[in-house]
């Protein structure tokens, strides 16, 4: 059942509201003896962390890590992380307007008609507010992980805004951590500055694409029917706020691919382990990891929080508009990055620890 | 865990391999007293079942379901169900070949990679035969949501094969059960048949998109934050074979709207229930379903098996060729309509289920 | 897999360790319009709270209860509650000695051979502490269950201490909240503080019995063959510290039973609802409740913390010898009461979400 | 959720009722390279199979599993196993009575209640036929285990027949497979047989205890809170038909023992590894093993289908009498010895995966 838990082994069970006293996440199944401690998830966290600059929402959270359980002198021990962030600038008084009036676009309405009763100041349980403990989660799976298989690096970036994407004879790796939007391209992040401002100033907002990559995978990951890798890798990343799209490797474009064309040919490398002419699997293949890299990409949706005026309706039935003032994101997709590097780490974990319970070491060995 | 088991309340456990004495569904937590016998699944297998024409696999197998349980006197109790196709035509001997190379774009390598054993028969475990199994299940689903919720539809289509994608100004539901590529569109499935009859002929194949629609689904489906609704459809289609991306409503297309392109405005319809002036979000806000319809679309890559001459690898490391003969889909998409079809009715009932559980009736009213 | 989760709908992951800054239980899946508040779950919780007596250990702590999430203007709202209880008096001082020293009879060596790292202060994650989250949860549950089925009574009382039971003829409901031991007889409560006080005195403790009924719960809760309530029941009994042993209705002693004396003969009451000649089932046929009392028995091992001297080992493998000061309860299973309470009433509201998940509302009239 | 399913990586799924076709268990999560054929599995059937004597019911099952699915070439191949059991000697003739009556003490009434629909045919999915199943499962288990951790033995027995019990001073493991009670004395099994001919002469029945021992399990198994390996053994034991109490070493018994009585005082023993003065605990502490021997006992009411007229009612709500006829156990106990040892080969190797998954090998060393 679990509907606010993600995972099988590595389990993580998020909790609390924008406008609460406090969120976080539960994570149970982490492997003991992992060395960690808040500044490490701390790193992280301020990544994701709003206000940072003019293309993010100007609300002011420090968001910091309480780690309350399940670590002792600098190791984790085994049983349930517990992983606080407190809320500290919620300024309730800015969504009253909304405790009436349905948001298009939000889960305002649906969450009346499925519960009843919502909290509806700052979206609640439904504001992105929540992906902060996915990063805090994400931050010790990355450590758990790299105590488990070293060498993995997971590496998020934007391939899209709006109208603009990358162009991937540009792609430089060392431009992601320069510039506000994680975009592989130094050009391409003054362009999309320009246009982000404009869309900004004018009250609008725009969806984006994000990719994820996760280098240094060992083959073997990921199980048939229902628990394999992409199948998980889908429901993380469309578990997140505003993600309207998934693909791996090829993606939606493999539809449009033959069979000689799609099929990644297979040689035998100079180290003894299968090489690849090419990587339209996206790293996965019957839903196990080849050993290449996983490639992951999902669409954000804009947001629908806009300085423009807007039909909807009241709890009551009647006809209103809505102009949704406070503070948001231009492209939500920004902040989605550090979000799905973190869903990947988690369940890049979860399947670890699943092979290794399953099938021990892997097993297999070609020549 | 459960790597071979969907859903939480309505549970399907897969087993079986494409060459085994018989493969099928063990199905928990169907709720009892739901009408049903062998005729009832067997309408949808045969939608799904091989060599119906010649743009699928010539494998002749009759795909006959048996309830071995959980059925009494025409009903189901409320105890498992299980639901078994007996294989028939498995002829081994055209799969020798494959015992010791792994065919590119297949599961072969990843499942010897991870397991260290594989049946290499027909693809075994990996072999789209699985999804009859599938298809039986969904068959059962879609009579329980049918004494849960009268009037939903679900139906799947295929949008695209390879180069070709469908024309929405001709769309045609009528047409859908009319050609053999579920295409909704009469021009449509003639150009599409010209086109896969010369790749058939030329040994290649090509991939396809797939869109699911199901209409009357209530208001209220759904769970935050990882049991979502777009959640579970999008691990639902992705564990299908083959599936490499995901959409839900606007999908990858999203990224490029701005925000007030992209929410849905609302207004107050004539019967008291909200309406929306588009449906981008394709009936789900915030991982619940607003009642409006839900659409998911799903793309297949071509199928792997061709009968070109591809470089790959021996168990034992060794470089060498195959040319994957046998009987083979040259695109394995149009047997995915049903299977789509199939998965969208289990996540369904699975929510219809748990939102029962939770909440019971609907409580949220509007007016 | 979830080794810190209980339940399927109603899911209960609980956190924390006897010496860290908190501990909490985090609650999935609670129906949403429970009307609930910090009060009404610290109810129950002061029943549980150690130093409330000379017969409870005399650590002092308030175990005042914080919701920090899942409750708006007074209701649940369908998305996780966390429970947050600060430790505020733990002495780490005190537990110097067992860094090293594994003592008799408690989780220490276990935790060091399955984990290789333990908080040793006060038992860490294997500390009684633990309970007050259930108890937390299980406050909620109650709730939960008024608002669904009216009329529902779970009542804990010990029925053994040691040496000592109690006399059926003298069963006395009124009594159970008349003394420390919650136990239903005036005269047992005398003679056992004087039991009690004897073994205290004497650096020793001792073990109980603790019977827990239910009233009031309909019939047709649980399910085969795997979720049966009694099996569900069974579990969580068990999964309290320090239990050895659960019975349902006659439980043990149903071994020495001929058939004719345990089956209860079933006959038509005045109100058109079976009634039967007797509970030897303890409310539970098959897995499914019959509609009378639910009856639990679960026995409670003395505290393995004494003050006498016993032999053990260290971590380096010397063999030492220990006494077990510290702030400890002479009889566990006093506090143990309010606890199997608690776990009850979390396996009831699970069941009654699950039953109307998959079946709706009874379905089977008799008559 | 998973009402029909035990485990967590190691997963059955049992199925079937006893006059349907075929009744089974789906095994998900078992090893790939596990060597097994029908015969291993064969083997514990047999032991289980009725009809062999005349203290069994005379129903003529041959019992015979067929492997459907998840074993290539003699191995496990990682994917699930489709154990398949045919019910070949149905009579349902002998069973017209009792699709209107409730038997007493069985589960028809509350079937009934729950679900509306009951397959009432030799008591449907809660017939002991089920068991079958399990037994078939903890087969494969046993093997799994034994591939992973050499020299790990299962053994069930009888301690008590309804009024007698055995004297642990004349155990004697060797007798236990010398007759048809699996009792650890010869002298015993005389008199038990003398005992139990008159009760089956008169038409009545009688309850009894198993003791179920596990040797040579590794300490480290195991996990707080909620899974605990006692946690999991008791809902296991409990889950089994007719079982009323469950206990872990001392059990019940524990209440009567002071604190330097019950816990097991730790030495170092010869071979580096710690040994106990006492087995009180049943080699668990604190839900994790300690390397002792695993002693679990459960309690078998006495068969409920007795010669003797019992007062119940029919399906209208009148009043009635009931003779159950048919073939049926005077002690149903004595088949529950070998499901009772399935059942602890599940839960063992389940939690050995879970403990390789989470932790890999053993991480604390003594000494």
């Amino acid at each position: 059942m679990s509907f606010n838990t993600f995972g099988r082994m590595f389990r993580v069970t998020t909790w609390g509201e924008s406008h609460g006293p406090a969120l976080g996440a539960t994570v149970d199944g982490c492997p003991p003896g992992v060395p960690i401690d808040e500044g490490m998830i701390q790193h992280w966290l301020d990544r994701r962390k709003p206000g940072q600059n003019k293309y993010t929402t100007q609300r002011r959270e420090p968001d910091e890590v309480k780690i309350l359980s399940g670590v002792f002198e600098g190791q984790t021990t085994g049983t349930p992380v517990q992983l606080m962030i407190e809320n500290t600038d919620q300024r309730s008084k800015d969504y009253g307007d909304i405790a009436e009036k349905f948001r298009p676009g939000h889960a305002d309405i649906t969450y009346w008609q499925k519960y009843g009763i919502r909290d509806y100041r700052g979206g609640g349980r439904s504001s992105a507010r929540e992906t902060a403990a996915r990063v805090a989660a994400g931050g010790l799976a990355r450590e758990a992980i790299k105590a488990l298989v070293p060498g993995v690096e997971i590496t998020g970036y934007m391939t899209r805004m709006g109208a603009h994407e990358i162009d991937r004879e540009r792609f430089d790796w060392d431009q992601i951590d320069q510039n506000p939007f994680w975009v592989p391209d130094a050009q391409a992040a003054e362009t999309w500055a320009e246009y982000l401002d404009g869309l900004r100033k004018s009250g609008s907002s725009v969806g984006a694409v994000i990719e994820v990559v996760a280098k240094g995978i060992p083959a073997g990951l990921g199980a048939p029917v229902y628990g394999k890798l992409d199948t998980d890798l889908a429901a993380a990343m469309m578990s997140i706020n505003a993600v309207k799209g998934v693909e791996i490797g090829e993606g939606m474009s493999a539809a449009m691919l033959t069979g000689e064309l799609n099929a990644d040919e297979i040689f035998m490398g100079n180290d003894g382990k299968p090489v690849y002419s090419s990587n339209h699997a996206g790293g996965i293949l019957g839903g196990i990891s080849t050993g290449q890299d996983l490639v992951v990409r999902f669409a954000v949706k804009p947001t629908s929080s806009i300085l423009q005026t807007r039909q909807t309706i009241t709890k009551s039935g009647e006809a209103t508009e809505i102009i949704t003032k406070g503070r948001h994101d231009p492209c939500v997709g920004i902040r989605a990055v550090p979000v799905g590097e973190a869903m990947m780490a988690c369940v890049i974990l979860d399947h670890l620890l699943m092979h290794r319970g399953q099938v021990g070491e892997n097993r297999g060995q070609i020549g």
